[in-house]
């Protein structure tokens, strides 16, 4: 975790918007290339070539290569279609430059194409895999050596993940139930309330509100009874996951009469789309996914959970989690998760209710190196807002929520996200990797001589995944080590240069335009508004702001080259924001009916990634000249026709 | 489609063993670099530099860039303790070189950090993802246009997608049954016989077993007849997806009273064990993954699988999907899919039992551009055959099954094995692109204004997704079109290469051991086992087995540069291989009961990746060398100590 002891210079980090270290990155990529180039001239060089020079002379053989170059310089041209993420310009989408570190060692490792399916194929990178991991685990506040973290596709992934292990935590107590009964075995188990019982006198309610570290004990205390043998095979028999969702609900009704309401989700009235549709592949169902109202900050209302929680517990309908987001993709809100982990406490001591609590930190998780000193341990809260002085952030409710991402169950951060690494880099960390087994396709005891398995793909949800994500993660942790002073000093960056970005909108002088800016954000993504008199409906400022958006974004009959400023949107919908979203309906001089009947509002969106929107170091002021075109744009829009829509 | 007229040579389409293109590669990859480094440059160059010289020459700057060139290079040495995929040594593992065009074409657009989940954010590799999948559908025989298609991670998401769909069509006619009765609207519905009745007469059993493309034109007739928005939201409201699995049961249970069995998929019973994942995690249940055996040639008994489907129809136990595998992960085995597709037929009209069917093509999918011409159409099975004369390639039996790829609802291909792509880059292909609608989170009726959305997160399970991978595999498919003159010689040679394996294994002087072949294969992957008279035991057979694996796998004690050649193995589990792994056991000289003690057989296995295998281009023969390897390793091996066991 020590990492550079000099004060780190975020100009070596990237690329730059001129690629200003062209002549570095090329080194390192040459050297990296020529390295590999010269490992398998020398793996068995008494083998001698195989393809010679007067193969290579022929005609079939240089025709594909020209076919090849002709075709890689249209690839060329193409790209420049897209945005360019890497321009200072760009202040829009959740998207930026990656790292040198990263880029390269993805690219170095490419070359060898090793698949961290299995070990046995990828001895390296697998290692490097799980490195990672337990980097971003101990980041996380994870008790070290005990939890259970890896690489994903992606945050959709992760979640997946997440949410396939809290189901199956849930409804362990049951087939530890159906175990015990079936080997004859009496097993104390601990109710939310801490009461201890035989798990064969529990009702359903009790069972399904057992703890999760309670469940997986009681599975393991099984096995230390019975021996890992038939214990396993009672447990894996009776779990939903073998069952299937049919089947076991027809066991427990069997069993106990009516088996309760299905479980529910408790996401964020605001979460991402992917919720919904984890849930509706998971088979829980999209009508079991409840949503929690925010608060005017965007943050999950946590009273509003508490009454969620009372109402659900009084008809009996189990939790199977609480996601918590930790960054939201509209907003980078940050969720009381602190508030939130002792809400579920209480509800345990209090109301015998328990769930598996998650905390979707895709977007926010790389924040909590803020709160981590050089030699890894947890710095205070006033020693990081000395760091990023004189902004006022992080504010002690995000920096509490930070520190809290160690009471959840699992969290999700995405390494290609605020990591700053290639696609595809997700990540998932479990606090306690004994969940494992729950996913595990083989039963674990099988192997259990032979120490420690790297068979990735039998203990995660992905199969084949690229060596080289994790290399390029793990060589950016190295140049950017997990804490205040290598990410930390990164995403703090991005946090002032969001502020500055605020502050620089609301004091521009917009008239006859007003500017309505979504309260400050919590970490680095800003979203504002216009009213103006001329847009009598709330439906004419919806469609004046695609316009704008459209404007500032990149089509095929105006690509990025003509652009100067590059913005992205978003839509505050009505039935997910609620009244978050109608404060803002009522700033920019609507009814609550009209936000209603509009369905929602368009905000112009901003993720401010590049650190020179903080602190420019040339001589052009990007935030500046940012916010002049903007208000250049809106005199154009105002009474343009409307451009076709095309939504995030 | 049309692709190159000249006759490719192999030996342009890698690196090379030696890295024998390394000049061209060094050329392309630097032509991607400083082509991306001057567009940054250029692209308001009115800016000037943000990172002067002279920040450049200060300490911490210095410092960082020092850390990343040395962490590095420490990356680089690390990296060469893996598997030397790209030498014609291994001939192992299913993982090889990537060709030089995937590989340029990854890292040129990894530069611009296009992300897939939304088109705005990467209108070209979007279109590059959309491109390749229909290049991909085309190749396997869907109807043009009507297809959906797109890149995944790998094959397990592939798959999951794919059963994802499957489950959301099976229940779809109850949920139109649902939609209909709810709007009050009569609806006829084809039962799979054939007769039309409307669907609030049929039963669940007859609703169950409507064939996949009547199930989507039935909600389509719905939504004709009732307009989008309504009949949308109460089809939506009713769905699997949306109620969840219980509740969707206990609709089914106060409707139609007793909801019949479980829901079966069926699968082959050596599938990989990914389907059991995909099974327990959309709750499926793996209790109801009914394995079908296979053949002696490994493939899915299609009597077999007539019989479970009579049976299952006798008892009225609905079939999700039967999963055909076209190549095996472990013998590329090729189901006779041919004779499935007729068998589905016959099902639906002669027994009323209908079901979705997906072939499981991630590794054998690239081999159907065998059965096309340069002109993309079909082709004889004759000019095939005289295409890789002298080998006896590619059988009937193998061709016809290849051409049935388009009477699937979906197949899995994935361009990251035999399409020779770097990870990630799975695919998956959809017959029907309607199957969208089931999976959407958005319900599509809301943007029908705005023509084909492109947001590819908010239709598939993934969200982010590297648009690398999309350019990577597009421009091989520039260089390597889908028909016999493309990867159709690449994949061709891979097979040539496994039969001059097997030949040269079942020629060799083996004793005082015998050599054990698995039948000859379909594509391209050989397993072989030996037996020696002092091997009493299967135990102490496999374990024998595990030690010449070992010897031929790098481990940290004995790195790759230290290693000959490379191979790799795997377990016929009785459980799943049953009478065609007790063929092996006897011609090893074992028992049927020794198979079942034992629990399965190890075996040897040798994926032919490298066209040298086939055809030695320089002064070595690797696959004589192989061989003469192997016989060396068994002496040495057959009475040493047992290494220390890692399974694939």
């Amino acid at each position: 975790m020590a990492g550079p002891t000099f004060d780190l210079d975020l100009a070596s980090v990237f690329l730059g918007p001129k690629a200003e270290n062209a002549d570095i990155f090329e080194r390192l990529l040459l050297e990296a290339f020529r390295d590999h180039v010269f490992w398998r001239r020398n793996f068995h060089p008494e083998d001698g070539f195989s393809i010679s020079e007067i193969d290579r002379r022929r005609e079939p053989y240089q025709e594909s290569l020209s076919r090849l170059s002709q075709e890689l310089l249209g690839l060329l041209g193409e790209l420049k279609g897209g945005v360019p993420f890497f321009s200072p310009r760009h202040i829009g989408h959740m998207s930026s430059d990656s790292t040198m570190a990263a880029m390269v060692g993805y690219f170095a490792t490419m070359l060898y194409n090793p698949n961290n399916v299995s070990a046995e194929a990828s001895p390296v990178t697998t290692r490097l895999e799980l490195e990672v991991g337990a980097e971003l685990a101990r980041m996380l506040g994870y008790p070290e050596g005990r939890d259970w973290s890896h690489l994903t596709s992606g945050g959709t992934v992760a979640n997946f993940e997440a949410l396939w292990v809290a189901r199956n935590v849930k409804y362990l107590p049951v087939s530890v139930r159906w175990a015990a009964e079936e080997l004859g075995c009496e097993l104390p188990i601990a109710r939310a309330g801490g009461e201890r019982d035989d798990v064969r006198g529990l009702d359903l309610w009790a069972l399904l509100n057992v703890g999760p570290r309670e469940a997986l004990d009681a599975a393991e205390r099984l096995r230390g009874a019975m021996g890992q043998g038939p214990s396993h095979d009672a447990l894996s028999r009776w779990s939903l996951a073998s069952l299937g969702a049919q089947e076991f609900e027809r066991k427990l009704k069997a069993d106990f009469g009516d088996p309760l309401p299905p479980g529910v989700v408790l996401v964020p009235s605001t979460a991402h789309y992917s919720w919904e549709k984890i849930c509706r592949a998971l088979g829980i169902g999209a009508a079991q996914v409840r949503r929690i109202p925010v608060d005017r900050r965007f943050r999950m209302d946590v009273d509003a959970l508490g009454s969620a929680l009372c109402e659900l517990g009084s008809r009996r309908q189990p939790v199977i989690a609480c996601v918590s987001a930790i960054g939201t993709t509209e907003e980078s809100a940050v969720d009381r998760l602190d508030l939130v982990a002792e809400l579920r406490e209480r509800a345990a001591s209090e109301s015998g209710l328990s769930f598996y609590l998650h905390a979707d930190a895709a977007w926010g998780g790389y924040a909590a190196t803020i709160t981590r000193g050089r030699d890894g341990q947890r710095r205070t809260l006033e020693a990081a807002r000395a760091d990023y002085a004189p902004e006022d952030w992080p504010s002690p409710e995000v920096f509490a929520a930070l520190c809290a991402l160690g009471r959840t169950d699992s969290a999700t951060v995405d390494p290609h996200k605020l990591g700053f690494a290639p696609y595809p880099a997700g990540a998932i960390c479990f606090r306690d990797r004994r969940v494992r087994d729950l996913v595990a396709v083989e039963a674990p005891y099988a192997f259990a001589s032979e120490g420690e398995r790297t068979d990735l793909g039998r203990f995660i949800f992905e199969g084949s995944k690229p060596g080289a994500a994790a290399a390029g993660v793990w060589l950016s942790h190295r140049v950017l080590p997990l804490h205040a002073g290598g990410y930390g000093r990164l995403i703090g960056e991005t946090a002032r240069g969001a502020r500055r970005l605020h502050r620089a909108l609301a004091e521009a002088a917009w008239a006859p335009f007003r500017c309505v800016l979504l309260p400050e954000t919590d970490l680095n993504i800003v979203c504002f508004a216009f009213a103006h008199p001329k847009l009598g409906t709330l439906e004419e400022n919806n469609a004046f702001i695609q316009r704008v958006h459209a404007a500032m974004s990149p089509v095929p009959s105006r690509p990025a080259r003509h652009l100067d400023y590059f913005v992205s949107k978003t839509l505050l919908r009505a039935d997910e924001y609620g009244e978050a979203g109608e404060q803002v309906a009522l700033q920019l001089g609507y009814t609550a009916g009209d936000y209603r009947r509009a369905g929602g509002i368009a905000v112009l969106r901003s993720a401010v990634m590049n650190p020179e929107v903080a602190a420019p170091r040339g001589r052009v002021d990007f935030l500046a000249g940012f916010v002049r075109q903007v208000a250049e744009v809106l005199e154009q829009q105002l009474f343009a026709p409307d451009a076709a829509r095309h939504d995030r």
